[in-house]
């Protein structure tokens, strides 16, 4: 009954397949060899466009910064909810990767950034204005960190308002096939096709061992030489890429990424279910595989003394987090042990 | 005959095992898995020491920048040969994790730092001269870029004149394995008993997907909470851990990195004999994985023409790269087509 | 009728006059001049203590950003208001300065953190989680940037709260003497007795072109050498220190410093009798040299016409600011105007 | 005998003078004052054009770094004589402004950089090389650090070198004066005319408190914005900017700035003939106002015990600087202690 993390989880068996058959052969490094060039007709299958470049690292956090480093100038800002990842579990990394670029923090329950908010800080960017470091990009996140989603819609309002005072727009989607699937969009319509310049793909938590794509869409690809050479500065340019497109390859093929993502919401479901039913609250909305609840204390202790492994959250509720991986039978044993 | 680079070859079979073996069930994050924790008596094995913390990332140019970043601050400088893999293929990796330190460049035939440069820019540093940027590491290189050793009493050596000046000595171990072979050294006699401080310690080029150790000997380890901070912030503390322990795992067993290093190291002699058996001058000393040759342009032309994959080099030679999976063949073809 | 800011002002004729002293004979460059060694014993009798080191800079930015940059690596974050100017009008020096760092915002009305805010951001530090930015140090603002006060007892709370969880306490004393003033407190009670450790002193506000002390108190003082190198570093180390020192010593001699700010204070003091006698709102209480007023449009508009200079300012209200060279005349013209 | 540095020197009383007539009334902060806009014309006249910007600051340092800064991105490197300023005596500024960025080390006697030196780091450059760090500018220091001089003729060959690989070429001008009186030139054929984009234009070693120009010249105007953005941000827009301009205005009215280093360039001149009439070896041609003379010991010591300041200097010379303030008759005191 381990729901501490979607990272204590291991790496699907094809992934693992798509490494061995990878690793045979000479190939040339650091992104040249032919594995990761096979990925584009994979993606643009995924994405329906090929109006994009791409790139990929080993870690959700360097995912993010080298994408925001080459969106946002040292001497700039980025907009985000207060409590995205990119500002609470990064440690700074944004920061470090631009150079000494601030993040503006907005409100919003559910980690969703509110309309209003947004509109006041884009209200107030002004970059002439020499003192004050003004927004060169907007960051959301889809799953929220808060396990709710935003709506393909909702990103295309969002990355409009933004884009109208010359912002550019990012999209963490470290889980982003849970939301597509709990949204029912398409990984077009929730990420170019709603304006969307800049995504963060992550393909770690859904089941690979490390693999996280950054994609470059339309005039975002302008970027594209910049953000190799950041990658290759911050040690993000590994020598043996194929090992890491080989996962994406795996994850990619057949849908398999959208696939475990649907096995792991399904199991957040039937753990919705399991805290409704024995009469307790939830904090939001459950549109991907994290599900806080409010539980007492001894609820909690409960829990795990019968084995369960999960995290007290800020707010007061716990968080529980579903894998590809993780058993039909531990939601019916943490249903039975509350 | 692909000598481009030891880093184009695949990974040995059993770090792939390793990685099946790793891939089973749930596990801690960022690093408190079980395997990277397994790692330790391994470790000490191979270091004859306990007296350590490592941390380990998927990335050389990574684990060097790191480490650096530990020893030097924003403010001041590394002293390093000018062709340091440092200086000349991390696009500025130490600038950017330190800060803004600088590298201080020294000279030396085939990449070894000469004495005499360095006693002179040690008898310079003066770190209560506001003006002018202190050292406050040596890092050497071992295998240099040049394919040359140093010996264990010449580290020791520069070791011990760089901390009568107080700085702290790194070393960049990527190709440590070929290097200890060739001097007939220890790992421990390399490293620790020699007074290095902070070693980058390479299986990716010895026969890994993605695995370089970072290894903090005995005061330096006061900086390993702040290496895992840095790791953290520059996205190098990935979320599943154990996939590049096991990968670690799988090269300490039995020793097999020195294993795969010494069939390494065995082509490149017959590589070098090879050149010099057909009247070819070499331009530096042959201590490991890499040779360098002299070649008349029609001559590497005809090797090309033959298949042959390799780099010309500054200096006006040509380098060839063999690693743990170059056939014995391919010596022989190439040695055909001379 | 200039309200629009202190800096507007010219200097006091004292300080030109000290400069003119200054202007003769040849002086050791970047601060090893004796106008600079001059002003220890007038900064002990100012602040009642020897256990300090200073260093001047001509901008309060760079006071502020170097001091910051002393207490808080590039993997902190720093606590201060939202309204500081740290955070609002300083382009993210702070976190050039720091190489990274970030400031972490809290609430209070105003610009004075509320004690609630303070707590619950020490209660949630947590340095040994390497996943966050925990907070390394403080900075208050005296006078604050809504012209409100902290009491001596107010800071001696915060700074010990503060330290208990080891945060360095950092004070922006841009407009310390109007603070001191309002609340009858002398300069030792306000910084070093109350905890202080680095306190930005701001003299151009007051009436010098260009003259802000750093003054290093106690364990601070360790930082010291570190400073001077940031400043090298940053371009505020000037080579003609010594105009900069002559400044200062003009300002320290017969509390210059204290009767420019008195004068300024007596001129708000005025201006906001003015306001309420007229019937308009104070948005904050006037405890130094700046009056924030709820005005009617047409009301602001008229006192425009009648050539008076004010910002609007976030919040609905105007801010008026007096300065040692405000004519008592023009608060009442200004009266006049309303 | 106050040979150390023309910035141990006063300011010119004209600059004083300059400094009270700017101290009267309220003006616009930062830079927004009638005293900065009036340096227009006088510049227009300098430098025979009006195709440029300008900013100002106090420090030397920050003028080039911030120079630098906008013309090179944190990912790339500035070539540079290995004596620079900017290499030697700023530590690390260059690197900090730009957020990494590196200089590589060009050599040549003098200080003068070799245009071989030049050609051959201009061939090797190759921007679309990831993993080495490419030259963005040229610095070329005239004065040069020893003292020397490049011909207008030197800087339009080695702008156009650097220009035809796309490079932006920066020019120190700490002692512009002294340069262009040795060599018989203009003010604009030695800057803009040559190919110089951005010039730190020095005042205060020439005769101010402390005043440094920093011009935009033609294309490089695109870069005034992130200029003054960068200076604002590492605290080099004082508020009260008027009085760093009104020493501006002092020098530049009536050419005071090259009267003075003519003065400094006579007295250099007649040390020169000093130091050789005594039978001494000049290290380097006087084309300035420094002299760098070869020197026993017991001459050092000599002249020392007679009360002269002077510096050794790397190489095994001394280094003797004259400034407008320095009088005939320390040159004279000077050759009767020889």
């Amino acid at each position: 009954m381990n729901f501490a993390s979607d990272t204590s989880a291991p790496a699907h068996p094809r992934v693992l397949e798509a490494l061995a058959d990878a690793n045979c052969g000479m190939e040339a490094s650091y992104g040249g060899d032919s594995v990761t060039a096979s990925l584009r007709p994979l993606l643009e299958a995924a994405f329906e466009t090929a109006d994009f470049d791409y790139w990929m690292t080993a870690s959700g956090t360097a995912s993010n910064a080298l994408a925001l480093a080459c969106l946002c100038p040292s001497t700039g800002a980025v907009l985000c909810h207060e409590e995205a990842h990119i500002e609470r579990d990064e440690r700074g990394a944004p920061e470090f990767f631009s150079g000494g670029g601030k993040l503006r923090l907005l409100k919003g329950f559910g980690a969703r950034i509110d309309r209003e908010a947004l509109e006041a800080a884009l209200a107030a960017n002004n970059p002439a204005f020499v003192h004050e470091t003004p927004a060169h990009a907007l960051s959301l996140t889809n799953l929220t960190e808060c396990g709710t989603a935003y709506r393909a819609a909702d990103v295309a309002l969002y990355a409009r308002l933004a884009k109208e005072k010359g912002l550019w727009v990012h999209l963490d989607g470290a889980r982003l096939g849970n939301a597509l699937l709990s949204t029912r969009s398409s990984a077009a319509d929730m990420t170019w096709r709603a304006g969307v310049d800049v995504l963060s793909f992550g393909l770690t938590k859904t089941g690979a061992f490390g693999c996280e794509l950054i994609l470059l869409f339309g005039r975002a690809r302008t970027k594209f030489a910049e953000l190799k050479v950041r990658a290759k500065r911050s040690g993000h340019m590994p020598a043996k890429m194929r090992f890491i497109a080989a996962q994406a390859r795996a994850m990619l093929e057949d849908g398999l990424w959208l696939e475990l993502a649907a096995e792991a919401n399904a199991r957040s479901g039937e753990l919705a279910d399991a805290f409704i039913g024995a009469g307790f609250e939830l904090a939001y909305p459950v549109d991907g595989n994290e599900v806080f609840a409010y539980l007492p204390e001894e609820v909690a202790a409960r829990l795990q003394a019968a084995g369960a492994k999960f995290y007290p959250w800020p707010g007061g509720c716990y968080r529980f987090v579903c894998s590809w991986n993780t058993p039909a039978a531990d939601i019916e044993a943490l249903a039975a042990a509350l």
